[in-house]
């Protein structure tokens, strides 16, 4: 199964609903005979969860492991899967926030950005959407293939200086290995950032609670169907690009406004994942009015042409922020008055009823909107 | 140029010698065109320092950017190119130590360990070469090509488990990418660590004074030999084993025995680039007496089938300390007396003569001993 593999059962679904999940349908997933890695364990959802449970969750998140597991406040662990761990140090007055992601985006100069600007934005946003949004330092580790031009590499590098100004931060360690050629295709660029934060400022994807509004900080599925489109060689005379930025100022500018309950940032697998690993972890519902969330329509356009749900691809410059409802409109607010908010809008809101779902309400109906299972789009970061 | 391209000018060298420089002579280095990258980037010498420095020192490393330096007591920053960089936080009370290496080992799994032990082991070494000898996490970034046999990962997963537990440290975040088929030889793992410590007992590897005691942990050069030997199909008979291991305790016994000024994993490049690197930074001399530094018999004999100098290789399981005169003693026997540690020496002393270089007393005359500044054993780490 290719692309958006969701199913819709039950209902008479326009064209854009038979690319989701209806409500109580099942979606089919690629029956994985665990003996290989699919391209579905990088999409970042279902699959991705289910190897790292595999792999990594089943050695390293034992309780019988203090390191691993969140015990006391301001820590999280690797059994959460946040965006990053969190460890408590100076007797709790602090908390050591840490995040690594490696990029493979092919390819690696795209529209709108680049594997450096990408690396940069998204270990800063990782921990901005811990609520680390003045960080520490970044890590730069850089696999290239022999024969790789050295001004490619340096368009890269200038592009992460260029956004680490931006960001406010530097690379301050790194390490560069030399793989052969032939074999590898493309730089691969692990970043790893880390920050400090006071316990009480720590923020979880796990926060939701009832009543919680849903903001997002701007037009969704910009960067997959971007890429995609590049890709498959579209020309849809637009210009479509992708959306890859730093947001620890914007996420600053949140957290100040008011009470933010819990935030994450919708990479891999989108929106659609992201709103469901939300509700999930805090065991609440969450209700989406499809109209309010912002797609811009070239993006739109393009997604139906290719037959990717912009709901269900990876956005690199936004964030998905669970509100106190009473908070809610100033958060707004703040957010839209950031260069990178200006399309922020309230979403919808967390429930009591559908706990660990997410509804949509597409004006005409109402079902839930569930992650991707197979893989969307390979080496989309 | 290939292997070991150091030269011998001016003495009657025994075949062991021709394969290091001699004192004054220049050694031969590949003219990089600068338009590609090549192996010998990737080799940790003089090669990859100067990729490093024109990509990233020169855009990371200036002093308009405070995050980037060293400004302050307990700051490590990128010009330093230690083997980490530290941060202090909480009004200086407390140092953050990062470090970070990807590891790209071919084939993943060899004699004596496996990726998952190597990457590992290599950033908990990293942080032990800076004093932090009880890590707070590790990161674990994987990138694997599709069709990789789950079993192959569950089994280099095991390992890093394995080796966790020993170095007594938990991985608590991570990452998982898929590349295509083709796309990527081996799997890609990178390994960030962080750890807090004293800013008075941060090691750098820039501490050595004239006086000082040098030390080796063991036998040196296992890891390149056995991985080349393993590579070139030999069968020596011997069953060569890297050395592949962490550090951290062998490093605290030291550290609590005597004075340890100066500290470094000899990797990439051996012995030979740490110590040119140690004396460089120190401007110090180093004089080493070549029968004092241990060298396992197999691996000496394999070195010589192989043209390759157990000096100019790499070691994953050893640390070299320049340790106060006055303590020199006190930390070999500490050293000794942990499992890891029964071949240690005190291998020579730092002088005012030389500063910047390395002198090698061969027992039949004195050269100096370069680094090696081409690629002798390509995704060797």
């Amino acid at each position: 199964m290719t692309r958006n593999d969701a199913t819709t059962e039950g209902t008479e679904p326009d064209a854009v609903e038979t690319e989701r999940e209806v409500v109580e349908g099942d979606s089919e997933v690629d029956e994985d005979d665990g003996e290989v890695v699919t391209l579905a364990h990088g999409a970042g959802g279902e699959a991705t969860r289910s190897l790292v449970d595999q792999l990594v969750v089943s050695r390293f998140g034992d309780a019988a492991n203090p390191a691993g597991r969140a015990a006391e406040p301001g820590a999280v662990g690797l059994p959460e899967l946040d965006d990053g761990s969190a460890h408590p140090i100076s007797g709790g007055e602090t908390s050591i926030v840490l995040t690594t992601d490696s990029h493979v985006v092919s390819p690696p100069i795209f529209p709108g950005g680049d594997i450096g600007r990408l690396s940069v934005a998204g270990t800063v946003n990782d921990l901005a959407a811990m609520g680390v949004t003045d960080p520490i330092a970044l890590t730069c580790s850089l696999v290239v293939e022999e024969g790789t031009p050295t001004a490619t590499l340096e368009a890269i590098m200038e592009s992460m200086r260029a956004t680490c100004e931006e960001a406010g931060v530097a690379i301050t360690t790194g390490d560069t290995k030399v793989m052969g050629s032939g074999e590898l295709d493309g730089p691969v660029i692990n970043t790893t950032g880390i920050g400090a934060i006071e316990p009480g400022a720590l923020v979880t994807d796990a926060g939701l609670s009832p009543g919680d509004a849903i903001l997002v900080s701007g037009t969704i599925g910009d960067h997959g169907i971007a890429l995609l489109s590049e890709r498959e060689g579209f020309d849809l005379g637009g210009g479509l690009e992708s959306d890859v930025a730093p947001v620890n100022g914007l996420v600053a500018a949140a957290t100040d406004a008011g009470e933010v309950t819990a935030m994450k940032d919708p990479t891999r697998g989108g929106l659609a994942t992201t709103l469901n690993e939300m509700a999930g972890k805090a065991a609440v519902g969450v209700e989406i009015e499809e109209r309010s969330v912002p797609i811009d329509d070239a993006i739109a356009s393009a997604g139906e042409l290719l037959g990717i749900d912009p709901l269900s691809v990876a956005n690199e410059g936004k964030v998905v922020l669970g509100v106190d409802p009473d908070d809610a409109e100033a958060v707004l607010e703040a957010i839209r008055d950031h260069p990178l908010g200006e399309n922020a809008a309230i979403v919808g809101r967390a429930t009591e009823d559908h706990a660990g779902r997410v509804v949509l309400d597409t004006g005409f109906g109402r079902r839930y909107l569930s992650e991707p299972a197979g893989e969307a789009l390979p080496r989309i970061c």
